[in-house]
């Protein structure tokens, strides 16, 4: 039988031998990570070397295995005792290794944002894919039917925001000859906010649109309400729970209309405010309740430090998330006596939600491994291969290496195609445990 | 007899086969920018079989093949004009195809920032490297010490701008047991730029580390007049022309320092002011006067638009440069009147130094081929993946393509991997002529 998005399945929900077969890969040039030192090696033989920090050279950006073993765990717990599923958003990570962390931890299933990505994860063999967009491309709408027909256990769903937008998609797949339905959830938007219908009236219309469009089949409800706020203070905390309402509005509206089969999916909750969405929606009727959460996973050393309800206040149990991302860049100048450049700029680490804060130096006036650079330390800016750091002092002189923290994983993990797990970034000498290859 | 970096030679300055090559990598779900009609087929099979940029999902990244061309030919003239000799930054395309036409219009080598890209270079037999950066990695300097060794043909040339550096660079190339001496510049810098020495008695010290460290070669002197301004006013014009004579004071006080052979390389002129360069130090006595322009390949409609010498007043003959790389999204969704969400986003397109700009729409509710998007549309914001489109009226229906144009062709090329060009991105029909593969 056809699996549909919110039907359980089983088995590991990707297919893992194309995950291992990434250790298979030959490393060289292309991968900016890894020292000559790797190249001709094979990712496993690599690793086979014993391989440290040390030996890597800079600009570089880092996993810390630690931490990205403890996030999993504590979303996964913090999931199963709030009651609701999760389908993270792998456009955070594009990491097939990650995802299959995520889903071995209990995720539902993966959500993406485009079809670039969703063609990644059928590569890989993704059983469950959540679209948290529209899919209104003729020739991708081709492709899934494609993938549909030849794999009664792949399982999908799309967001559609207008009748329009049904109609398009409606129209491309019967040109194609689809010949599963599509799932889609309506998705609801909110007043200054991105996609997503306006009022709960429209929001109806369209679903019965898509009731009456063969090609398509209403599996649910969903929207974004990370657009709606960009902090935790009363307004946005509140902007975020009224929009959460008019989605529980919305589907007590649509009691009776859903499609038969599972029941409707019910999805919201970015990275920042999922707490809310389990408080508002996680004991809706006749729900199964999906959070998207992605950046759990890598946390960071900012924007989600200082929003992520796991950040804020602590989970339930098991405490805060932690950062899993370090970029690590060299001193190469020391021009005037407050001012270093590093050898990392906006190619290498995320620049646009906070720039990177330094941490550690290892090399500098203190003994051997990890030292303080002073906290007064601080980036100023990123050109596009450098950074500014200013009032390390001597704790940074040049051909030191220093640790930052970097703010916002998605702009991060997206500028390297290979990216080392360290042991323990903190550890006096990181060694190196693993290679994880993004998909951009 | 071992190359220098000012030395003449002849060929074609890189492997012109492992570039053609390139045509026979296989396409598949790696290059967002394909279809996926396009996997399983190489990239010479593809293009054989006539693609246009209608058969090209979105979001996307093209190149114009006539701009391409025509800013090539410009250049070339305005340096051949100008007296100067040119090594284009490569870390703008990173796109081995590209510095091949560069090579082939002229250039005298090419421009890198980092050791990921000079390894990326050498893979492609770059015979003339200038690393516009200090090197003081030690496994880095162990891989250029071998790279020199195994290649007598292989000129390479970096910078230093502290006796400290010049320490660890030595004492680096001593323990790698290095053959051939290392060419360095000194650099020079400014009152609240980026890296360079401050002063001229400063460089002129370093100089003279240089001459005493027996692992190096003082091949000339260098800097970056671009961190010293951010726009064509007369306050600006007028740092970067005192930077540039402080330059030329350095040259005139190394008089007789220099290192043996061929003329000693003076070098400065990132997108912004080499004109200004070329006026204060094209006629300098016995100086290999060197531009190391990146962004003038594929241009932009945005920051370089504004401050190119050949955007603001044209070039001596020939006109101005054209913008080359045009983004390409999808109008997903409609939920307000005047606003549209498109699906390009920050993983997609610039954003640091403007954002897109909408030119053209596509499918739109005018004739088929392209029509006029209004003067109104702009775009507001970029999300991870999405645009704010705002005041398109009804020029931008759901399911239309609009055409960007973008700003800063740097953080444009680190996004793709793969670049579809065009015969000509503003006909009603465009024809995919090429791939370009950048390796970031």
């Amino acid at each position: 039988m056809d699996q549909t998005f919110a039907s359980s399945g089983s088995g590991p929900g990707l297919d893992t031998r194309a995950v291992a077969a990434l250790a298979e890969e030959v490393l060289d040039w292309r991968f900016k990570a890894l020292p000559a030192a790797a190249a001709g090696l094979t990712v496993s033989q690599y690793l086979a070397t014993g391989p440290a920090l040390a030996d890597l050279g800079t600009p570089l950006l880092t996993l810390d295995a630690g931490a990205l073993d403890h996030n999993l765990r504590t979303m996964a717990r913090w999931c199963a005792d709030a009651g609701v599923a999760l389908a993270p958003h792998g456009k955070t990570t594009m990491a097939p290794a990650l995802w299959q962390a995520q889903l071995e931890a209990g995720s539902h299933g993966i959500t993406l944002a485009n079809l670039p990505q969703l063609r990644v994860a059928r590569a890989f063999g993704v059983r469950r894919l959540l679209l948290a967009n529209a899919l209104l491309d003729p020739a991708g709408l081709r492709w899934l039917a494609g993938e549909l027909a030849a794999d009664p256990d792949f399982a999908f769903a799309s967001w559609v925001d207008s009748v329009e937008s049904v109609r398009l998609m409606d129209s491309a797949l019967r040109a194609a000859g689809a010949e599963r339905p599509v799932e889609v959830l309506v998705e609801l938007g909110g007043p200054g906010g991105r996609t997503g219908a306006r009022t709960v009236d429209a929001a109806v219309e369209i679903a019965d649109a898509v009731r009456r469009a063969p090609t398509l089949r209403l599996a649910g409800i969903g929207g974004y309400e990370g657009a709606l706020a960009h902090d935790a203070s009363e307004g946005g905390l509140g902007a975020v729970r009224g929009y959460l309402r008019s989605l529980a509005d919305l589907h007590g509206r649509l009691a009776g209309r859903y499609a038969d089969g599972a029941a409707p999916v019910v999805t919201a909750g970015g990275s920042a405010y999922f707490d809310l969405v389990a408080e508002e929606l996680g004991a809706l009727p006749e729900a199964f309740v999906v959070l998207r959460s992605g950046a759990y996973l890598a946390h960071d050393d900012g924007f989600y430090r200082g929003i992520s309800p796991l950040g804020r206040g602590g989970g339930r149990e098991g405490g805060a998330l932690r950062a899993a991302l370090h970029g690590w860049a060299r001193v190469v100048s020391r021009p005037e006596p407050q001012l270093a450049l590093l050898d990392a700029g906006k190619r290498d680490l995320p620049f646009d939600e906070g720039l990177p804060e330094p941490q550690l130096v290892r090399g500098g006036a203190g003994p051997a491994g990890a030292g303080p650079v002073g906290t007064a330390a601080r980036i100023t800016a990123l050109n596009d291969q450098h950074a500014f750091l200013r009032d390390a002092g001597d704790l940074a002189p040049v051909g030191a290496v220093l640790r930052l923290g970097i703010s916002h994983p998605c702009t991060a993990f997206d500028k390297w195609a290979l990216i080392p797990v360290l042991d323990d970034a903190s550890a006096a000498e990181p060694r190196v445990t693993g290679l994880v290859r993004t998909f951009f």
